[in-house]
């Protein structure tokens, strides 16, 4: 806990350097989350003067040779960092993959894991690499169809059927993935294709107790010191074209990789992330952000609290659970945290009172203009009736989504039942889910679940669901489980339900990755005559989900009738171009590395260290720092790693980068394209940041490239992986 | 939770003028507590550099007019700030007086209390306020009828015998308390002579929410938003001598008091402080630190842990139990929170190790030198087997200590049963708590025990206890509960334990204290001749109380042919004089205001505001802020009490001072000598300083005494108050 003197300088030092910057620097303004194939005139300007040295051409190019180029989607982020396919991301983006190579004997997550040569390096099962080789807009297409006196159900259906047809024409005949997705509301679609990596494999992964440091204590929080990073490779079919595993593939040889800067990034400097954003809500009207906190964010935390009961039970009682379900565990303590930040967040911000305040300002906007008043007056009361009628089955709507879609034997049995109607249909007529494009996709996910799956945790969570349901309101009933039960009720009831969940149990052969497999292969027909339990529960259901997502539907199709005119009505009123929310596609961002004062009388400086990490230390996990890392924290100096201004080893770093789920991974570039961080986590304020970015407040944190080489030379001594980076 | 960009450059600038303040003050030392009628010039001289403009007589001067003079000693600490008597403390010190007046109807603790008139004060009943007349060294005389050959019990027991000759000659004729206090381990033994005034009344305390906002939560915390004041008067007969409470009594005028200045403190700036810490240990070795670390505060944490399950239980289940035990476990918590600080902060600051370190340097010091061998060659050996003999009896004693001394009915027995004992002594012969000066403090405990007495809490108490002693290993018996219930065991002897504390509370009159008065006149024989089954108890633990007493004396006499010669030595390697541990005694320490870090990448900033009140408030106790103050925090502006470098109302202040317990209540004075703040708290680092002094990390808090004016005059009115500091 002591604090350095030197330490306490550098700290005044930096701050007074701040002090500067901040003066200088009135209009900096780090928000927006940009297209990196489309960047504004100005924004390059604003880059090029804060330090980028890069145009937009070395920035994205058709030729794939631009530094956005090397980024690499992995449902959240990585980089190519090598001209051999290796891939720089999160400790916890690999985290599932090497939760499935663990076994009770040895524990990789524990242990780390390291490749030494090519031989050594295992598949990550289910884990895909995307390369985006371009991004063309198809508004025009997509719009086409449509037509005015089209209701919101047959306006999403159209623009889904123009999208699907699209995607079927770009990829026809070529080796891509293609997709087009929606902006601003649905006043622009892109289509982005992608080259699409099936075989990726672990190459070298961290300890827990380097890369998850500080554990669910410390996540979100700052000051940090996680070495939240792990290297994956992409690998090829021999013939060049993408391959599922084969131990024939090669490596991927990329068309841009990320070079390493050994200097790393320091107080004040520009830098850039380049990554795959999920989803931000910067548009939303208080009607929307009301439903959020009133029921969307209660309701969820609930229902993760009663998991969590369950699965901490059920881990417990058991170490095979514990292993099986420790993914989950994490996914949902993730969400949580989440969820109940943004909570927090909602109501310390009053987001829905500064959003309504704005929507006063935007209101007497329109009655100073006729005009305006005529194009836009009738948004607002459009956004709040859509708001309100849905409130009307929301509850049930929510449950169902957990029960089916969670990673539970029922989810299985819904994707097989639903399969098995879809596959009936011409491709171009199905849910985008279940299109033949999507088949290898819903067979990895029949084989992997298998690794996750622990039968009595299961089934107490689909009990607990079941509990939920059969407790709505009759008004709200989700007939294919209130249905089995009518009439009983209280001890007898119970006993039903425990019956019920004997019987599914002891009636199926779903929990077998073989079964699943050839029930995948079956038709409708067939598949019923199998009389699994699990597949009768599925077909009992299949109305109620079905129903639940015609509501979705329709409510999108309805708000893109107002979305795109809201924001267009913004712009006109801000005068300027808005950058259009997270959506899954590559964004680029730049920001700086920055403190901020999270409460009055504290500040957070933006640099940890090594020495920090030893502070930490406890001993006890999440805070028991390897024995071999305490040593090198004891030592006065650790050569190349040191940091000169810091006289230490630097490990995580503060900047004012707009970031979200999903650009965990991200690299961050300094101003000459060289990588010099790896993106993990935002702070605990940026988490309404979905919803309201905060200048003073919202900061992402990244490792610093110099403690992921640190780590990989001085624990872990990974020298191949240090050679490929070029470093060594 | 927003922090406005003003507050932000705040910050940063005044980092940059801290930096600039660091650098040109390399050596400033802020650790040691002096007695300010014997300043070290040396000390003297760093202040008159840092702002100081008083000399030494106007810091304290036997005519009573310096600014030492207005300090009073409430157990705590006051200060007088007009010449009628009132005094300014801490809200928490004021709190039990307080709690004393309330009734169900009304809970001034909740309300806050104002007396608008002289007439409307209400007594502080048993509040005690003392005025230093004089210190005088009386060491020759406290030592001179030790003899080389006494044993540690017999050398405890003669210096206890001179100690109060001292103090019997010293009273003798004279209205005054003395008392004579040990120095330096036993080197030096000092007499310090008080005016007692013992009508001592309640004039204003704010509400709760202002006077403990933040609660046990922000207890020992920092950023802070706690107005920690109230306002007592002392009152003399109106003969001009101390007297008890009377109508006919008038305000006190003190010889001095302490001007307001308006001007409060600022970033940076020099000021004493002036109190009576209780006690430091700056000098313990390695052995009684690891006896703190490795039994007391450990066994310490568990007993507080088992009464305050108890406490709570029974204040859950009873309004009136939650009135009355209040201040009870208000006390506890204090002390469970500050005993699992310091555990943490001994842990943390790895304290054992660190002096073991400088025992080694110690060691090696002699070893270089034949002539320091001789002289001290034996110490360090010395107290490493006294340590070790006190483990032996350490977990029965502490028990007892709890058992005996702790507020219970019990301790009402035991102080009666031991009077009528004591009191068929000589004066002279009589443990010093029972000679004639203390029977009228004797009978206001047995008066005011009854406003806390609740008895199912208390009998639930005994019971724990009971229970605890019977769980002790055959060699730690304690014969007066042990021997109760010999040969009972499981269900029967909870049984028995049952029967005897019915026995106990139904045969006992000590639950009223009428009961209590007349009981404290009789003799011994006549005591006993009363039957009363608390007597009776009180009778079968005399002679273990005693023994631990015993063990308790000879511990302290041999500690003192150790602790002054191994003080000297340390001295004499330093090189210097080194300032005397705190015992009760007045003290005077100067710092400067200042933040900290308390670990690395967080800053501490050192003066809250207006704002952050309002930012923390959340509706619920205790971050609920009242009404009007969140009204007044809205507003951009509050006169004469904004600060004008913060643009707000300073609330807590941050400095360097070294204070501990019974510092509560210092004022905090300029260079000047004006009143600037009230001193409440340290720093959660602070805790562990009363073993070591860390200059980075250990720091005071305090009110500054703008918001102290703020309060009384924007929230709560007290005009007569203001108009009576002179500041209206």
């Amino acid at each position: 806990m002591s604090v350095p003197f030197r330490q306490h300088l550098r700290l005044i030092w930096g701050l007074c350097a701040l002090a500067v910057l901040v003066l200088l620097n009135p209009a900096l303004c780090e928000e927006g989350m940009w297209l990196p194939h489309s960047l504004p005139d100005q924004l390059m300007a604003e880059m090029q003067a804060l330090g980028l040295e890069l145009g937009k051409a070395e920035i994205f190019n058709a030729g794939g040779t631009g530094i956005a180029n090397a980024v690499v989607g992995l449902g959240a982020t990585g980089s190519f960092v090598s001209p051999e396919g290796l891939i720089l991301t999160n400790h916890h983006v690999a985290y599932g993959a090497v939760q499935r190579i663990s076994t009770s004997d040895r524990n990789y997550i524990e242990e780390g894991f390291l490749a030494r040569s090519r031989d050594e390096e295992v598949p990550a099962h289910g884990y895909r690499a995307y390369i985006l080789l371009s991004s063309e807009d198809v508004t025009a297409r997509v719009l086409s169809a449509l037509e005015p006196a089209m209701s919101p159900l047959e306006r999403y259906g159209v623009v889904e059927k123009a999208t699907k047809e699209i995607v079927r024409d770009a990829e026809e005949g070529r080796d891509v993935y293609c997709e087009v997705n929606e902006f601003y509301g649905g006043s622009k679609y892109l289509l982005d294709t992608f080259l699409q990596l099936t075989d990726v494999r672990v190459v070298y992964v961290p300890s827990r107790s380097i890369g998850e440091y500080g554990g669910d204590t410390d996540n979100w929080m700052w000051p940090r010191h996680t070495g939240d990073f792990s290297f994956l490779r992409a690998y090829i079919g021999s013939d060049g074209k993408p391959a599922q595993f084969s131990k024939d593939n090669i490596p991927y040889r990329p068309t841009s990789y990320l070079k390493v800067s050994k200097e790393g990034l320091h107080d004040g400097e520009f830098a850039m992330i380049i990554g795959y954003p999920r989803r931000t809500h910067r548009y939303l009207t208080s009607y929307g952000l009301a439903y959020k906190e009133d029921f969307d964010y209660p309701e969820r935390i609930r229902l993760y609290r009663r998991m969590l009961e369950i699965l901490y039970r059920e881990s417990e009682a058991d170490l095979e659970a514990a292993v099986r379900v420790a993914g989950r565990v994490k996914g949902i303590n993730n969400r949580l945290k989440n969820n109940l930040g943004m909570l927090e967040g909602f109501e310390n911000f009053d987001l829905v009172k500064r959003q309504v305040e704005r929507e006063k300002v935007f209101k007497a906007g329109l009655e100073a203009d006729p005009q305006m008043m005529d194009k836009y007056g009738d948004l607002l009361d459009g956004f709040r009736s859509l708001h309100g009628a849905r409130l009307g089955h929301a509850k049930p709507d929510l449950i169902l989504e957990y029960l089916v879609g969670r990673g539970t034997l029922l989810s299985q049995a819904m994707l097989l039942y639903k399969w098995s109607l879809e596959k009936e249909k011409n491709d171009m007529a199905r849910h985008p889910d279940f299109m033949d494009r999507e088949v290898p996709d819903l067979k990895t996910k029949l084989r992997i679940f298998q690794m996750g799956f622990h039968e009595r945790s299961d089934r107490e969570i689909l009990r607990m669901f079941i509990n939920e349901i059969l407790a709505l309101p009759p008004g709200q009933r989700i007939e294919g489980i209130s249905g089995v039960f009518t009439g009983a009720a209280g001890g007898e009831l119970a006993d039903a339900v425990d019956s019920f969940l004997d019987r599914l149990y002891s009636d199926t052969r779903l929990d077998e990755a073989g079964e699943r497999m050839s029930m995948f292969g079956l038709s409708h027909e067939d598949l019923l005559a199998e009389n699994d339990a699990f597949i009768g529960l599925a077909a009992m259901l299949y109305d109620d989900n079905e129903a639940r997502l015609e509501r979705d539907r329709s409510f999108g199709g309805a708000m893109t009738l107002l979305m795109p005119r809201w924001i267009e009505a913004r712009a006109a009123q801000a005068g300027r171009t808005l950058y259009p929310d997270a959506n899954g596609t590559m964004r680029l961002n730049y920001g700086v590395v920055k403190g901020y004062s999270p409460r009055e009388d504290v500040y957070y400086a933006p640099l940890s260290t090594l020495t920090g990490v030893a502070e930490k230390h406890t001993g006890i996990a999440p805070f028991d720092c390897p024995e071999r890392l305490l040593e090198l924290a004891g030592l006065p100096e650790h050569g190349k790693y040191d940091d000169p201004a810091l006289g230490d080893v630097p490990v995580d770093i503060l900047t004012t980068h707009d970031s979200t789920g999903g650009n965990s991974g991200s690299p961050v570039i300094n101003g000459k394209g060289e990588l010099v961080g790896c993106l993990f986590d935002g702070n605990y304020e940026a988490m309404t940041s979905d919803f309201l970015f905060m200048d003073d407040l919202t900061r992402s944190i990244s490792v610093d490239i110099r403690y992921v080489l640190f780590i990989a030379d001085r624990v872990d001594g990974a020298r191949n992986v240090l050679e490929e980076l070029g470093v060594e």
